[in-house]
């Protein structure tokens, strides 16, 4: 019934956090359109109506039909200048708020949430603050006009709700697994809101996020996502019932010769993907260096320039989301903007993408990291889309004046053999793929943003051609450069060969505790004196067997509350090992000698007052007697398959039945930057 | 270099294996269309012509009015005569090729795949033999009209092409690991080939398949499902363009009141899931006990049965693909099958339905597991359109007999409301997830077989119903009950709670080795005594002190070798640990202290020369010297993790630096089937 109550209860935590998510998600996306009108106009009839609303009532969607919407103003320049202003001040707003509330509501958060979930400790970075500055901010930055997407942030602020949420619940807040279960689920849900895409969103949190892949966590991951989107489509924000951000239907299908000009396309993905990491970190560096005390500078600075230069272009100007939709589109019917499919004004609009590309290039590498939530996402998207429409402007061009050459033999005349809308949608998931090394994702997404059924194979062989790239080039994805560049504990997916036993790496100048022998004193006076994060458990003989080991919290935890029963004293013996009865009384309790990690508060201190005594206080129920070991001569690869796979914080090294060593994350790290550097002092300060 | 060469050559593995795969499954649906279109005539244009090319040239799709396809009789029961003998003769020719030349053949193959995957070795099992009988015969037995699909046989068939193909490359016949990569990357192509859904596949090698899951395994699934999708789009088979089965356009929306009746759906697919693995069981257990020998007996019969039964029924009568196509599609426009779309047939319609659910129910139960090559996952698909459909036709009837009713309120007038074609859509994912209770896979498939962008939610609602039912209700996969119905050992993916230590599970009564002290005729007397799989090696003292663990097959190879190299003799002393200069050696030579299990031939040759002296013939090179340790007291849990996470094919145990155990999966499995049944004796014979 418990294990009923329990498994219940999961069920309404990930529901909970689910719903959350998608209401935040609804929030943000009406916020958004908000802004991002309000740079242009404003609605006479009530203030608080974005330009689709006011103008709800009329058919037409020629905006200059619509009455109640009025612009700024009816001059050019004062328009500019306006959109500029607003642009700044939304920049200026979100920046402030970011420095001065949420430290941590900066940037996409992305890479920090794949250390989480591995295992790193990272406080407040999914907290109450973080997650209500940056779902402010958030809406502010994007209709700034920054190069910048909100799919990142989006993760991270799910990330957040999911903390947030599963921290009031007992099971989840004491269980580091539970705990991770949920951040998963979250940022699959994350994802999906963004997108509106929920299978993405799972895989997503497979192929990105979750470091131990189970079952058990993709099906909660499809669950959260599942809610997610359910509670955002009820919400519908967008009020047209559709959750897809740009659904296509292409009539046409697609021709095997156009597999070459589709390889440019994944030639181009692996290349911006590179471009971007490589630059974007240096800009990174400059930025840590020189710009540290100017955050808020630098993002009105960006966002002023982004929004001088974009309102001169046609692909620019417009949000992000709304040139790709116009970029996809297949050219037939009236769906035509700015002469986009008009074939006189072909070459001037592959010049007008083009410039589009190139320039957004410049401001995502420079925007990227900067002191405001900002993703990668849909920038990346964004290039791609445009360089992809513009190689499809060309091949068009191509096709209609050598119609009879060779390669468009099998083009039936007088039918269009070029869809230049399906180029632009390869080009965003070659781009966006380059820059997160994501791929079964990629298409999914893709897939799911527009429907293009029959695009699957050539999305596929784009992103194929976009992997070889990248890995011929050996760019990493932009999250883990990340990760390498801000210093944090991570191992990365990719098995290294380091060709050296674990002897070599570990630690040998341990703080162990003799099984038996010290005072609750000893141990007081070794806990302010050190601040490793746990202890081995020797025998009190010098063979040094092991023992156990004893998380240095848990002891700091029994020894304050052992401090308030009054049978213990400074001078009280205490004791790491069970006796034979105490074996049996436990298995009767139903603890076993496994480790006390997971236990309630509740049973822990019962636990306790039977465990101490005026003779001895026994501390062998918080002990882990059977902590991870391995021989010294071990390679070292196989240790680190050890922490990937089985995700522990500590294995202890032990030769010949005696305590040699212990290895961490950090000792391996710190090894691999000695082996690369070649330098001889550790980067790392302090004990971890 | 060597490592580009070697990387290259995995791609080119993976390719050829991709192709070749793409190939088969070409030639395999080609032959499936003209066996079932030689049932019901012949073109008299030429017998190599089925029904569809034969009438190429004729527009109109009607049969009768193509005159160079003639049936084989204009009388109706001598038609009904001819169609049950063809399939009579179809399951006899398949059923006699499986029994006398490829047993291995029959059965959708997965569970064993499942198995092998994860490391169990069935010789034989996916060798040429059963690939070449498979592939010929599954086109037999579709054609034949059992209530069998090919989804699971074309898993097998693409393993089997896969190991043949990797065998014949070094890299990978000599290494397990990459071994398994293959097969779990041909698994992807298999079902990507069989349902035309490359992404569906790799999911479903992630999802049922792989025992570990790693990026790298997954980038091969996904490179293997595309290039066989591609080859088997380049090859068109079907000549439509399409990869797709039954690519489908829903114009309307959903409405937030059909949930209810998408959760009867969810709610079938658990039932149906429950019943078939129920009595599905129980029919193998008695076809285990009575039809042993009488296995071609029982497919003829079989198949009489359903072709007799099925002819008289619109739904059955057809192939089961075509079958669904037509139940998956919108009422609209010409697209009318047997009245099925006419409200004043929608009755009789109904009440065929509900037949074809009920029988085809009843024939997948009796057929499934039968001794030809047989898939369950289209049948359980058909029987899921057929539910789905009649549950649409009635919600449809009922919306029109009260269209003002509370629940149809956001129902427009005089534009239909429900289409019952999604309700087929949606009963066929909810069936299979049901039967194989996977989810994200069958979501994805759904969709890549019909591109129904707008039914991704209710999709997901559906099957997280069915699989609430389905926990609810206990049920464990098809694939997962057969494993364990044929006792192979197999550890699930969900963690099981043992509450024992190592200790109580583990084998105590080893077979040791001294680390020295015996030479080479005591090895050969120690190898030709016992079957064990490998030895421990322990300190020759008495104190047992593991110094490393040595496969039986390796040792048996090197001593094999040693005996043509004229310095060993019978009574050579061998050493099992290196000394100080071997180690310098070795290290230079760049084989390390670790195991050579995967040196090559060459390198391994050649270091035996350098390490059988006069002396002492020295076998430290073969010896693993850091196998995976853990202590007594470990719970089994957690080795249990060690077991499915790292791939250890055994587990020593180690209590304070002596030897005191060893622990297989099968001594996991052994103590469990103990536990279940409260016998005392093992259902295991012989040591593994």
């Amino acid at each position: 019934l418990q294990t009923l109550a329990h498994a219940g209860q999961s069920w309404f935590v990930v529901s909970l956090v689910g719903i959350a998510i998608g209401v935040n998600a609804a929030v943000i996306s009406i916020a958004t359109e908000w802004l991002s009108d309000i740079k242009m106009g404003y609605c006479s009839d009530g203030w608080w109506l974005n330009q689709q609303f006011c103008c709800w009532e009329i058919e037409g969607t020629d905006e200059d039909t619509c009455e109640a919407w009025h612009q700024w103003s009816e001059v050019m320049p004062a328009r500019w200048a306006i959109y500029v202003l607003f642009a700044a001040a939304f920049s200026f707003i979100a920046a402030h708020l970011v420095k001065s509330l949420a430290k941590y509501a900066a940037g996409s958060g992305i890479s920090e949430i794949k250390c989480i979930i591995a295992g790193f400790v990272m406080k407040g970075f999914l907290g109450f603050w973080t997650f209500f500055i940056k779902s402010i901010t958030l809406p502010l930055v994007i209709a700034s006009g920054l190069s910048v997407g909100k799919e990142g942030p989006s993760v991270h602020v799910a990330c957040c709700v999911g903390n947030i949420i599963a921290s009031m619940f007992k099971d989840f807040s004491r269980s580091q697994v539970k705990m991770r279960e949920i951040l998963t689920a979250s940022s699959a849900a994350g994802v999906a809101v963004a997108f509106g895409s929920p299978i993405g969103g799972v895989l997503f949190s497979i192929e990105e996020m979750s470091s131990v892949f189970s079952i058990k966590t993709m099906w909660r991951s499809f669950f959260c996502a599942l809610v997610a989107t359910v509670t955002l489509s009820a919400m519908n924000p967008y009020r047209s019932g559709k959750l897809v951000l740009f659904q296509v239907t292409y009539d046409r299908d697609w021709h095997f010769f156009e597999i070459m000009f589709f390889i440019i396309l994944g030639i181009f993905g692996g290349l911006y993907g590179a471009f971007i990491v490589k630059f974007n970190l240096q800009v990174a560096a400059l930025r840590k260096r020189y710009l540290k005390n100017h955050a808020i500078a630098e993002a009105v600075a960006l966002a002023t320039i982004t929004a001088m230069i974009g309102w001169f272009n046609h692909f620019m100007r417009i949000d992000m989301t709304e040139s790709m939709a116009i970029l996809f589109r297949e050219c037939d019917g009236a769906s035509d903007y700015d002469h986009l499919c008009q074939t006189a004004y072909q070459w001037q609009m592959a010049n007008s993408l083009f410039l589009a590309t190139v320039v957004r290039l410049g401001l995502v590498v420079i925007s990227y990291g900067c002191k405001v939530p900002a993703g990668i996402f849909v920038p990346s998207m964004a290039i791609g889309a445009t360089f992809g429409r513009m190689v499809g402007i060309m091949v068009k061009a191509v096709n209609r004046a050598y119609p009879n050459s060779g390669i468009f033999a099998v083009c039936q005349p007088d039918v269009p053999c070029i869809t230049p809308g399906t180029y632009a949608l390869l080009g965003a998931a070659a781009a966006l793929s380059g820059v997160m090394r994501l791929t079964v994702t990629v298409v999914v997404i893709m897939f799911e943003l527009t429907g293009a059924l029959t695009y699957i194979l050539p999305t596929m062989i784009v992103l194929l051609v976009t992997k070889a790239v990248g890995d011929f080039l050996g760019t990493t994805g932009i999250a883990d450069e990340m990760i390498r560049f801000n210093g944090y504990p991570f191992l990365e997916k990719d098995d290294h060969a380091y060709n050296v036993p674990v002897s070599r790496v570990m630690r040998r100048d341990l703080k162990t505790l003799p099984v038996s022998g010290l005072t609750c004193k000893d141990l007081e006076e070794v806990l302010s004196r050190t601040n490793v994060k746990g202890f081995p458990i020797v025998s009190a003989d010098s063979k040094n067997i092991l023992m156990g080991f004893i998380d240095r919290t848990q002891l700091r935890y029994i020894l304050e509350k052992a401090q308030n029963l009054q049978d213990v004293r400074p001078d009280t013996p205490v004791s790491f090992a069970p006796n034979a009865e105490d074996l049996e009384e436990a298995e009767f309790a139903g603890v076993a000698a496994a480790p006390a990690v997971g236990l309630d508060e509740e049973t822990s201190l019962g636990l306790m007052e039977s465990t101490a005594t005026q003779d001895v206080l026994k501390l062998w129920p918080w002990v882990n007697q059977t902590p991870l070991t391995v021989s010294p001569q071990l390679p070292l690869e196989i240790a680190m398959q050890l922490f990937k796979r089985m995700g522990p914080r500590i294995i202890l090294v032990e030769g010949q039945g005696a305590l040699v060593g212990l290895l961490t994350v950090k000792d391996v790290l710190r090894f691999t930057m000695l082996e690369q550097h070649q330098v001889q002092y550790s980067p790392w300060s302090g004990e971890d």
